[in-house]
């Protein structure tokens, strides 16, 4: 028996009343929505064999996992930090031979080895969704409309939504806008240091323009518009506009094409997602590709949101109405309001009183009648 | 990128369509109940400092843990293989203050570092109930109540109910039928075996009809009562048989007096809960002791349920109605149907076709129109 507080290790929290209870809820709406547009429920382990993981795990992903000692195995193991690699495992190992498109569900807490300034949190609870088989501009409108309709269904308001172009650059540098690999590695660089004054020296003055684009989207489509005959880049254009038309009125959209952090593993489209009075990014997502043991890749898209923040902002609290049930009640009464829907609270002794117990009502026969508070 | 298939580590696996689904709704349901009765739901974090948590596990748990290398706080963290002791630290401290009793409510997995032959999972999703600052006749027949109800909820039938007394010996050899503490080692050893032979050659006869009074709960209170004059165990068959009027036609009750097993650290009141076909123990709980920071202890009663073997048994998978929707279609028609609680599978191309989506509607203008199954 230890005497000591309960001290928690740095970015590990508990969730007291009301927030555990909305953090419950949000996770089981956004959860639910998702499911009525089609997409199935997987429930991977919340570990793995630490190598298996690192072999799917995308990015810095790999270098952010707590490992754990697997005495059985004799191997160590990896709590995840991301459940959209293990859904992708699922779909590429035990539902290969699942007819495409194969829409997967998931939602559950993921675990982190470090905290960041913006995210203190190493223990989050993610949702999501992967359309598997299609990285089409259909697959993207679904994909965001999904995660739209979970926020919404979450209480989220004012969502923006930060549309990225991951691999423009890469595609431009191989065609129309030429770049040696050397010297697409430097320019990749400045860009994601938003060094534009470097650009001119690295004589990748060509580029400047998709970087001042940046910004709302229908002015930085123009500007992009203006820099004629880039097929490459026309085809990008047409598709965020039918993105932009598929959600206008619904959200605010932003455009930045040569932003790639945190989307080094997405293919043609990246999004963040955002939410009025809410702190940071609260989902993303974009089109990808999965190997298969074969060799074989196959397009997906996909999305994850964070429930946390949503739970930080006070979203999913609801009043509980109360009930004290008094001792010697029928038990049946009570238990016929929890079924509408009302909170009971039972007595246990004769000095259990319905204001310690916080009840606005008290069982009088089977109804609940309101109490008056105290003058 | 590994190119071999996605192995998982013993005792770890994925849980696939429709099973992950019914877990998620299994879940769901049994929390809800839980907080329809007035239990306010914490969440506490997956792992923990080990210290902290080997402090307040009882029994064989501490053995238990898998351990994780915490680079950030140069310590060893655990994850949970329980959240009972969790809920209780949060009791102990940073909810201390809050008036009693106070009812908590918790659900979520829990990792075990070894696997056993009746449980070969590692990983458990875990929903209880802690009833702090109590543990009357009546704290135990809310909890036993909750239990059962939660249970019924998620869909279980033929539930069973097996109680003990956990604590009956050590308080008997302390008093009205006396053993040395070296003694009551040795008896409480062959108890725990079973093995009745070597009570007589221990001196210890006169807890032979404790052992043999073990069945349906009639009989064997019938059988107790046949030994004259002790009042504890008088008392403690007083309350069972409270116990057993309060869940009259609602559930079987055996009694086994002596069994301790898995209750180590219960005190007066043990139980362990069984559904018809369902495999193995599906929940158990019992009165048991929190210590404070200041060593001040608190009567608590609570209870836990595995949801694993309810969705390994088929529950909790509903049917839903898949309706398809065809490029082309009003976004609005499809989402108010979603509303209504239908399962849209929207066409990404026009190859997309609704047997292949598994669906038995097709959105027809605004109305799902039935599909004629082919021939």
């Amino acid at each position: 028996m230890t005497t000591t507080p309960g001290l928690l290790p740095v970015g590990l929290r508990d969730r007291l009343p009301p927030q555990a209870e909305a953090a419950s809820r949000l996770l089981h709406r956004v959860i639910v929505a998702i499911g009525r547009n089609g997409y199935e429920r997987v429930a991977p382990p919340l570990a793995e064999f630490e190598d298996e993981l690192v072999g799917r795990l995308k990015s810095a992903r790999a270098h952010d996992l707590l490992r754990v000692v697997d005495p059985i195995s004799q191997k160590t193991l990896a709590l995840r930090p991301d459940i959209t690699a293990q859904a992708g495992r699922i779909a590429a190992t035990r539902m290969a031979h699942r007819p495409r498109p194969l829409r997967l569900a998931y939602g559950g807490p993921v675990l982190k080895l470090k905290t960041t300034q913006l995210r203190p949190e190493r223990e989050l609870t993610q949702a999501g969704a992967e359309l598997i088989g299609s990285d089409s501009v259909a697959a993207a409108i679904e994909v965001l409309g999904v995660a739209i309709e979970a926020l919404e269904t979450a209480g989220v308001t004012g969502i923006t939504v930060d549309l990225t172009l991951p691999d423009l650059i890469e595609t431009l540098a191989a065609g129309p806008m030429p770049l040696t690999a050397a010297r697409l590695e430097r320019v990749r660089e400045r860009l994601d240091a938003k060094d534009v004054g470097a650009l001119a020296g690295l004589e990748a003055q060509a580029y400047l323009p998709l970087v001042a684009a940046a910004g709302p989207v229908a002015p930085a489509i123009a500007k992009l518009r203006a820099l004629d005959g880039i097929a490459v880049l026309c085809q990008r254009l047409d598709a965020v506009e039918q993105i932009v038309a598929a959600f206008a009125g619904r959200a605010t959209i932003t455009l930045d094409p040569t932003e790639r952090q945190g989307f080094e593993y997405q293919s043609w489209i990246g999004f963040s997602l955002f939410g009025e009075g809410l702190s940071g990014e609260i989902g993303r997502g974009g089109s990808y590709t999965i190997l298969h043991a074969d060799g074989r890749e196959e397009p997906a898209t996909g999305f994850s949101l964070y429930i946390d923040p949503l739970v930080d902002a006070g979203l999913g609290q609801e009043p509980s109405r109360r009930v004290f049930v008094p001792l010697g009640s029928d038990p049946a009464a009570a238990a016929a309001l929890r079924g509408e829907g009302w909170t009971t609270i039972a007595a246990l002794s004769e000095t259990d009183d319905p204001a310690q117990a916080n009840c606005a009502y008290i069982l009088t026969g089977t109804t609940p009648e309101p109490l008056q508070p105290s003058p």
